[in-house]
């Protein structure tokens, strides 16, 4: 199993080389946890260390404000859009539609656009960010499963690296919201922001890379604005060890 | 990300710099945890220090209401009114009403008065207080998502600063009534009221601020007649080592 | 915030000077944690210290049954009525009645009834108890919270002071059947009846009063022939401390 | 209020004289927490002591299976029946019914039969067991509201004291199967059957009496076939401290 | 309360003499909890010790099936049944049918063929594993309390002792399935399958004999290929006692 | 019982003997828990050191994908595939697929296909992975009941021994997706990777096999690119003992 660097700091020692090249990983997670940073990090690295161009579709955010969100950590989206580098799908809803009645959504035509952009610039990361919108509009469990099985294997086909974000309601209980992502996807990530203590600490653990090995368990993580997510790759256990070990 | 003072004291600090501008904000919260005075001093706030005048737009209490329970911290919503620096826009539910059918709630009218009325006086903020009456219209999950993304999508096109409040049933569980409403919005404050030992406890935190850095986890705050809301911006447990070492 | 005495021994204290005039306050509580008691005991000190005639709509119980669960209180009702300061508004289901299909309960001609019942007496204490029976005809939640919301519009039109019971299904989890009603409501209590080592004990808390300040937490409370309702205007843990430091 | 005397041992002691007259009470508890036993025995004490005669309804077990069940405790049903004491009304289903479609249920039918019943022998003492078979048949939780109140309004109206057993699925949560048993009844009494340490505990809890005080808490109780079910009137801690004390 | 011995070793002291005659009684287990053993060891006691010929009613395993997984114990059924001493009526779902839409099952025809069994060989003893799989069949938790009740009464009107097995889907929570069955039995034994610490720990209950006392509380059991199921009749705790003693 | 060895290094001691021959055993377990690999070497090791040819029906991963993710272990199937030893029988849905409504999911023509593969080959041992997907298409309980016991019956008749990996959407709760999968199967094996302080450890547990005795509770086990599944035959406490009376 090939893997390709993400550029997290400490996430691709944890992921024993990064993310499995070709195939499309759920980063699932509540609000808040830092799966749109994820995602942007995953594309962002790809252009400034390995010229691989990427593809970001939107379901939430528009571009604009992707754009703006992202300034603070110093990736200039705007430039890499200009240099053919970043491309944008806006899949967020127009604000005069009408409400889309459920199993009408256009899948179809949606992958259509995501294969378009991964073509026109050649695109070797995709993220999509997040799937959990469109979802919504398919009651049926089955249809949720066949939806997001359709979008991997579109991303597969197209040779790409996938991310795809996926909301989680609440820190304990189901790994997704409808508790059948994690179940298709080759590999899950999650991103954790638990209040202990009345504070909030923030962990990410691979849950699963089909096919390969990796480290297992939880690991700290701190999101800076030189850096975006930074992961500690030692358990909160070692660094409480080393610390005490230090004094 | 640029941000602009909410007046409220301490919350400036933890929020590092207020709420961000021309963006939405959600506080999530239960009954009686304080949404309506946190919106309604983000406007007065406005008013009192920065000339910028403001919409608020009421679901539940009347504009009637909402004036006398503001008396008691010295905020003359009325003088502002008169003075063109603070509009109300009433959506609550005329009484004669007939029962309103799932759906065929009139968004689009709504959404034409409040930009009208926030031309009309030139508002800077806007304070929406609660959003989760309209909700119960929408059966389906992903219409209660579109109507917020549409209505959040208004205020960014207006160029407002808004907070927006919303109900949360209880204080453990989901963050919202929905399980959706944290995911749409761009920031998410939360408001607690905690009963431990048969004492309530209120604290505030910043959930999720997209694009900008803030200070994490709860913090106490409380109610007073002559300040509104005041967060201590020290966690609670630095409050008790304090006090311990005043001793 | 002017408040009016409820003549509860200890509430006025916690609330700091009684129930808001003019407005409604939600008692809500388990089976049996007193909250038809309380709703009396608010029209009976009316009556009996302040020359307020009352009205009392009930749903369940029968006027006569009401009347004689009160007796052993020392309140005579039925001299009360004698004399108009009293009057019942019986709502309670006609026995041979058809079951009423959801939706197509005559609300307005309630509130009529109502209205002239005020009227007639000059009523300026109401008691409704309990407003869930009704709600449990309308499954749509939208139409549990405009039915609330036009009740308590009613009672501010009319200017009375109103308290509403509102069963609670369980002590701990959602504060109200429905998860509506508190955040309709201006003020919420609290009525509990916890088991704790297989002893019941009473509490009462004032969840919320809009506009005004009042004491917060619980506060323990017992129920005497002689004085009904007597709240401990301490915390059970100052009772404690009392007690302990009396030793 | 007036009580008449159950000659359940202990019981009458915590209830400060017996169940309150011409008034329905439920008698909630898991299966096997000795509801019928409980119905029983207050109609044999009836019999025995008082030379009140007392009807039986039956929906669950046939006459044949409770006269059976009750030899085991001396109670000598059938020379009851003989003697006009006591009356059975089987509402068991017949085997070879139809299911019946749910709202179609005969209630007014079912009443006439129990009222035929009771004028007949001229009954004092009623023990319905139990009606949450029949509320099965209810879909609409405002129909069995309605169902529980007309049956109970019935048995007020003939002046009758009545028990009306009713299923509780669990220990622990909700005290009745509905979650609105136990706020339309008058009185509430509630069975329990704990598993503790590998070790099953009955106790009886006398959760509310409209209009009249009583003992609160928990007290244990055994059940024998001499005495059928003998309530100790002392808190297990008590209990527990008068066995420490007596070594 | 005549009993028949199940000649399950220690099941008959703490069942005070075993089953009711006559009667059901529910066996309820999550799934491998040996429910299957406990029906199927009670037949084989009335064959070898009892000369009581038994018919076992099987709805998941087939009758190859039974007799192949009960040989481990020794049990030589396919003997018995050549000697009309047990006979198999196969309700297992015949591989080729079409799913049966709700409520069509044909439960008369069903209890036809096990009335025409019983009659055959004099059957005295029934097991029936388990009525699960076709209450599956009804949504309506009244049609499933129903036809429950129109299975025991003709097991009740043939004379013979049944048992029937519930799957239970935890541990915790319900005893039964549909949270129905419990109540409609006469008598209830629970099959436990704990796992503490790593490991599973096998208890049986009685919960409920209705009309005859019984012991208390969970009971330690095992399943050796010399005896079946093997009851130790002391508490966990009186054995634990005793083994420390012991050293 | 005869059974046959899985090759699983310790699992063969813990069933005292390896899965029931000609039997299907369900493999349950969460998202990642190491089903796809436990069915794979099930086939890997027949085809290894017993020369018994394998099908693998897949219905979430590709053939493709299979083949990769086992290459890591060392196994190479597609060599397999060309000698005739291991064949897929490829149910994942295609992608151009309308969604299949629910009910309509052709079960029939699955079984046909894996009938003409397993003769194909001559496949001793079978693993269908995992057979959740198909059951979401199937809304009635009784319908997924009667399509596992279908499938299982098919293979049953077949002769082979048989995998089938099973959903299970949280570690602490039902065992399997729908509650009724565990209780169809003969023979149940838990996956379980669990979370304990911020470290996930695997264990593996027989929950049940029928007819036959087994090692009781959970057993840990690794998963390494050498030998795939590794299990300890002795429990976790027994390790810790082991690893403290070692220093
Ligand atoms: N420049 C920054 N410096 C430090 N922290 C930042 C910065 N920008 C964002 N963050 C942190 O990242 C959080 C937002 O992360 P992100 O938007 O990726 O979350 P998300 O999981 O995508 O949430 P959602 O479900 O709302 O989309 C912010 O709440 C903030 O705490
Ligand atoms: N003048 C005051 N002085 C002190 N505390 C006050 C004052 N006015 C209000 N409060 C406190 O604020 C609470 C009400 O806050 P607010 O109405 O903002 O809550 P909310 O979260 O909007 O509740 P709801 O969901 O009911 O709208 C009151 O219950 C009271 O405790
Ligand atoms: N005269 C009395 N003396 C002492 N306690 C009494 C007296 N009358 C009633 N009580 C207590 O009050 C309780 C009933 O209170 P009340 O009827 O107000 O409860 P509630 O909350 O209205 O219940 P429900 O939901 O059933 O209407 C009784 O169970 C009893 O414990
Ligand atoms: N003669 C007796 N001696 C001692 N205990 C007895 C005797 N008869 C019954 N019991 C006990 O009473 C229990 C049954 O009580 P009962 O039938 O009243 O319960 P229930 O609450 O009505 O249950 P269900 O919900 O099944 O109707 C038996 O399980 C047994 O423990
Ligand atoms: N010969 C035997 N020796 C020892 N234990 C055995 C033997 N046969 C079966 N068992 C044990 O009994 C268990 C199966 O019991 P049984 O089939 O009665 O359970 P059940 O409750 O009927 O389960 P299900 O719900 O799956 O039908 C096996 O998992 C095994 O642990
Ligand atoms: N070559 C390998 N070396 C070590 N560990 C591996 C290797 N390949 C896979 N794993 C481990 O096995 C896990 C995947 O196991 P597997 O795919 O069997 O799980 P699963 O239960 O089938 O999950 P799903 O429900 O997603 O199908 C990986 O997450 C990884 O931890
Ligand atoms: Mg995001
Ligand atoms: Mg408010
Ligand atoms: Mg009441
Ligand atoms: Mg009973
Ligand atoms: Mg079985
Ligand atoms: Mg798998």
């Amino acid at each position: 199993m090939e893997k390709i660097a993400t550029g997290i700091s400490g996430f691709d020692l944890i992921s024993e080389g990064g993310l499995p090249r070709g195939r499309a990983t759920l980063i699932s997670g509540t609000a808040g946890s830092a799966k749109t940073v994820f995602a942007c990090q995953f594309l962002a690295e790809g252009i400034l260390r390995h010229q691989q161009p990427g593809v970001f579709i939107t379901f939430e955010e528009s571009p604009h404000d992707v754009r703006m969100n992202m300034q603070g950590f110093g990736w200039e989206i705007e430039a890499w859009e200009q240099s053919q580098q970043w491309l944008f799908v806006d899949a967020s809803p127009a604000v005069d539609d009408e409400p889309i009645e459920s199993g009408d959504y256009d899948l179809g035509g949606l992958l259509s656009r995501i294969e378009y952009a991964v073509t026109r610039i050649g695109a070797k990361r995709v993220a999509i960010d997040s799937l959990s919108g469109i979802f919504a509009q398919f009651h049926n469990p089955q249809m949720i499963r066949q939806a997001l099985f359709r979008v991997i294997h579109t991303f597969k086909a197209l040779g790409v690296t996938t991310v795809i974000t996926s909301e989680r309601v609440e820190e304990n209980g189901s790994l997704s919201r409808y508790g059948i992502e994690e179940f298709v996807a080759d590999n899950v990530v999650l991103l954790r922001n638990v209040l202990e203590m009345e504070k909030r600490r923030r962990t990410i653990e691979i849950l699963k890379l089909r096919g390969t090995s990796h480290q297992k368990g939880e690991f700290p993580f701190t999101i800076t604005s030189n850096n975006g997510i930074i992961v500690l790759p030692l358990s909160a256990m070692e660094l409480r060890q080393r610390s005490s070990n230090a004094r």
